[in-house]
């Protein structure tokens, strides 16, 4: 295959949920990549301001030379170019498909920035609450969803990990740190039985393994970002 | 064709850039539907709040019974369904449609709802001048892609209309419409001149006759909803 022969480079950093959704992506399709990390309080590498001139933001996969932006963009690239090497990642069936993106594109509108947010106690008390409120809306719209998209199958994309999946699972260790942060409980059995048992499932697949960073890890990073 | 045989209903409405993406994807495949006019200021249907209830607007497809919400993912499922009617939509090559999805999110997270929020006059003074900063620099960046996509072509998606051509050419209604309202030059031939003459070609494209509203049309709905 000739993309196989190609060089793969990931820029990012650990604790970016948009970049695990690219190492996933990477890893469920066994690329092999050189993962070139950006430092988070340093100045912007000078490999990311020219790969990704207009946001100037990680993830870039640079795939032979090129640079390729925007996590869900990317990991459709990557589900395609490397569509001969393991599962796919978007479902066959173009209704599917189009619930997959509807879903993924409400995670990044509604969801996981307000978590990342909430985490990072950006905002004032009003504006938290509403966050919060909205956070709680989405997690049971998308615990609704589980139920209909998985159809009694253990992750959203069916039997393996897919599209959604990797849309919303990234988003897992800022969950898991907010729920220190604040002291309350969101991925709840009682509360979103199919989501609580969902994420168990994720953070165990062994695409995700050392991608999506324990909530300790993420705690010291809120800290980190706060004394500076 | 098994997709051909069911049918085909959009919810929308002439002013909405959103609705156009959808019209113009579906007249490219040739595929008829009935249009379904939402009305713009009275309530919202019972189907469409029943048809897209996580965000209920405009437009939903409803292909088969079956709703599907948002324009980008909609016009990304109709060339999926309809794969062996007409041109593709979305280029064949994994990095040209990752380019092509860049800047189609690129349209909708910075530029189009600015624009078209300027036409309306929302705002105040300060975020009005940051709006019209924001989209003569997106306009600039968006002329320059144009040059390095289409590589000399007639439209972004090579020598017929395409999915950037379509998320971006969506939006030509409106620009014009600001024109009007501000007295300003926007697709100026001698500031943007290849996004200029591609203006010219998308309003002249088959797919795009009678499905982008004149500038007048845009400016009186404009008035009609400052005196609401």
């Amino acid at each position: 295959m000739a993309a196989a022969g190609k060089e793969v480079k990931l820029i990012g950093s650990r604790p970016s949920p948009y970049v695990a959704r690219v190492r996933i992506a990477l890893h469920l399709k066994g690329v092999e990549y050189e993962f070139l990390h950006e430092e988070v309080f340093g100045n912007k590498s000078e490999l990311l301001l020219r790969s990704n001139p207009v946001y100037k933001k990680i993830p870039v996969l640079i795939h032979g030379g090129q640079p390729i932006c925007e996590s869900l963009v990317i990991v459709q690239y990557i589900d395609e170019v490397w569509a001969a090497s393991g599962p796919a990642i978007l479902p066959a069936d173009p209704l599917d498909r189009a619930v997959a993106r509807f879903w993924a594109a409400y995670i990044d509108d509604k969801l996981g920035p307000n978590c990342v947010a909430l985490a990072l106690r950006l905002g004032d008390e009003a504006s938290r609450a509403e966050s919060k409120e909205q956070l709680f809306a989405g997690l049971q719209l998308l615990d609704e969803a589980l139920g209909k998209i998985s159809n009694g199958k253990s992750f959203f994309g069916g039997d393996a990990v897919g599209f959604l999946d990797i849309a919303f699972g990234s988003y897992l260790g800022w969950l898991k740190a907010l729920e220190k942060v604040e002291g309350i409980k969101l991925l709840d059995e009682s509360r979103f039985p199919r989501l609580a048992k969902w994420a168990e499932r994720f953070c165990s697949a062994k695409a995700a393994t050392d991608v999506i960073p324990e909530p300790d890890e993420l705690v010291e990073f809120v800290k980190l970002l706060a004394h500076r």
